[in-house]
């Protein structure tokens, strides 16, 4: 009997999401295949997954001092959230009401509104401030089953502003790796994103921006280790393909992994530019084309789709997530969490829209939230699945089956949160 | 100075939704007037709510023992769920999955799936059983802020089977008039619905099964007062018009208020007989015809909508919300919660559907899912708006806008609700 940390036992259904160790689940087949357990168990020690098996085959070779009765419950790999933008101030409810009424972006730039307005708060604001309006969200990622998120800047827009952006997450960061922090916050996984937008200083300059991009802060990210990857938002009038180009060739020689906001309004080539520059991920893709899935597949690009997006902005343009199931290429989902388009923490409530309006299973869903969000991240071979050696990021659900994950929508099923070993959180169970 | 129970002050945003005691509210202007006082204060006693105001005004007229300070906060009405069908046994989440694949109606009943499954399961179960289950489901409506549901008996379609069912619901409501009771139950109005689906015994005798209704059901339901409404599900091939209206006149003749399910897949004419026959509401009304929203407008029948049930189904037939309101009939919104077509306890997760699917306004979702869901209910003089004499049923919401409740998605922003002046629950925070 060897001795560990934590046993949880008598799941009712232990979703392992195990055997992914090599490349992110690919086709139909690939992405339904969840490993589940019955009546399973996790043996927990040092913040690692020691095994995970049977009640009766974890029970006769672990012991434990803590257990944790699962009885009735589902247990899932945590959520891991690959596309978020979750440091700002300010809010843009305005904004939602007056986009349902259908003004134009045009019509709210010229109120004000947009990413813009995010800006001109974010610039006003001291690090300090930031992190306060940042606190409540990080909380509810993790209150909602998110044990890891993806977390870009990109509202600053200047060499102070971007740093300030990245300083508040890094410190964020620094709070969860700390044995006495304050409980209940997502672990982080920085990303530079100064190519966002163009900056109103730089309207009739963008080449201006760009090279302040390139010269100075990603020179200064990579120095300062404030980020792990470069992301550019890649879109017909804001960073072209040759821009984006140009940025991801000097965040490369700078040493940061790659991620392009890719193909969300246009089929601009911006899958195929991912591939071509061995990005880890492309992200939103409502307009890939063809030969953009199949360029991102030679290269194993993950697709990472924000379906809370499409939804929150009333539109009907969804990713082609079956297409590109079907087509064998891997899949992730995140929430896109910002406030202007996607005002969501809740990964659940993306798995909801993915399975409703893009007609994804929920076990794929499910490995787009988990194994192959870790992949999206450069993170499959610590986190994504239950398996011996990963963190053990785990979540239990007040439910029957992962099913239900999807298909109880709009509520949260989340009961308890483990993040390396700790648990986190225990929510009321009727939450 | 006037002694009160409770004053709620420094309300940053508080909603009164007031001024529709006489009709519900029609027409863009009516449903997006919500009697907003900015820095108010609420004063209860009784149960009651003894005035609205300025927190200045409020705290110059009367001294409370107990006060909440709701700085930053807004504070509406109890939310009220016109539609609900909340009392069943077993899940369908399997029949998600098969829908999400494709499956039609037909395959899904063959497998043994679709309403069929829940009356077997339902007609297995005890009474007690049936609240057992049922219980978690109403805390959760409370936990997601609505203080008043309606529901629907209809998976017993047994004369025995449907009386179950709504003593299951009688004794709910029981426990929640005795202020010894477990805290945590919306209020809950009865609607019988025998006339759901035609049981297997009858497939062939669909009349006999009406004159069971007419002759056994109704009559029971009545002479017990076990529900206050009678509703049917007017359909093709279920019960056609004429099946509904001598339901609809049985069921008038016992005294009972009537509903009906109406035009949700044909435009069958559900509308105009629910004008016809002077129903309080008519549900579903995707396929409602300009006719059917002039009769119900000039009777004064609610039209309620459910576009969860859209949304989980993965249809783009949603209610015309837009032309409904701005034709003038009132509409009120409900979650349709039942473990086939809409899992979901959350009004909040309803109203953004609506938003985003249909281009309400957060203004006319709140007004939906409050004062108009009481008027669907006949309980508008009751509930519905914080105004002096009506119960005190209040929710303080971790937002500075009513706004973001539908901006803000699938997370639950409610921190307080306060049913009949007493506070429910506290939720965590950042829920």
């Amino acid at each position: 009997m060897k001795k560990v940390d934590l046993i949880i036992h008598n799941i009712s259904e232990l979703v392992t999401v195990s055997g992914s160790n090599n490349r992110p689940r690919a086709g139909a087949a690939a992405m339904n295949d969840l490993g589940i357990i019955t009546d399973g168990a996790l043996a927990v020690k040092d913040g690692k997954i020691i095994a995970a098996g049977t009640t009766n085959k974890i029970k006769k070779q672990y012991r434990a001092g803590k257990t944790i009765n699962a009885t009735g419950k589902t247990v899932t790999p945590g959520l891991i959230d690959a596309h978020t933008h979750p440091i700002f101030m300010g809010d843009r409810a305005d904004e939602f009401e007056l986009k349902l009424k259908g003004a134009t972006y045009q019509e709210i730039a010229a109120k004000g509104g947009g990413i813009k307005f995010t800006v001109r708060k974010v610039r006003a604001a001291s690090k300090q401030e930031l992190k306060t309006n940042a606190r409540p969200y990080l909380h509810r990622f993790i209150n909602y089953g998110t044990t890891t998120i993806e977390a870009k800047s990109g509202y600053g827009l200047t060499l102070k502003d971007e740093i300030k952006l990245l300083e508040a997450i890094k410190e964020f960061k620094s709070e969860i790796r700390n044995p006495k922090s304050e409980i209940g916050l997502p672990d982080i996984v920085p990303t530079f994103l100064g190519a966002h937008e163009i900056p109103d200083e730089y309207k009739n300059n963008k080449q201006g921006y760009i090279n302040l991009i390139t010269a100075k802060m990603i020179p200064e990210v990579s120095r300062r280790k404030l980020a792990r990857f470069c992301d550019v938002f890649c879109e017909k009038n804001v960073f072209e393909i040759d821009d984006s180009r140009e940025i991801l060739e000097s965040a490369r020689k700078y040493g940061l992994g790659l991620k392009l906001h890719a193909d969300e309004f246009a089929p601009l080539g911006g899958a195929e530019l991912a591939a071509q520059m061995g990005a880890v991920s492309a992200d939103h893709l409502m307009a890939i084309s063809d030969n953009g899935i199949k360029q991102m597949m030679q290269k194993g690009v993950v697709g990472v789709l924000l379906p809370g997006t499409t939804f929150a902005l009333g539109l009907k343009n969804y990713a082609p997530a079956r297409k590109m199931i079907d087509a064998g290429l891997p899949v992730a989902l995140a929430t896109d969490f910002n406030p202007g388009t996607s005002f969501t923490e809740s990964l659940p409530m993306i798995m909801s829209i993915a399975c409703v309006m893009m007609r994804m299973t929920p076990a794929e869903a499910l490995v787009a939230s988990t194994v192959n969000a870790a992949w999206a991240l450069g993170e499959a071979a610590n986190i994504g699945s239950l398996e011996t050696g990963k963190d053990a990021d785990i979540v239990l659900w007040s439910a029957p089956s992962y099913k239900h994950i999807p298909y109880h929508f709009g509520v949260n099923l989340v009961e308890t949160v483990i993040q390396k070993g700790e648990p986190q959180i225990h929510t009321d169970k009727h939450g």
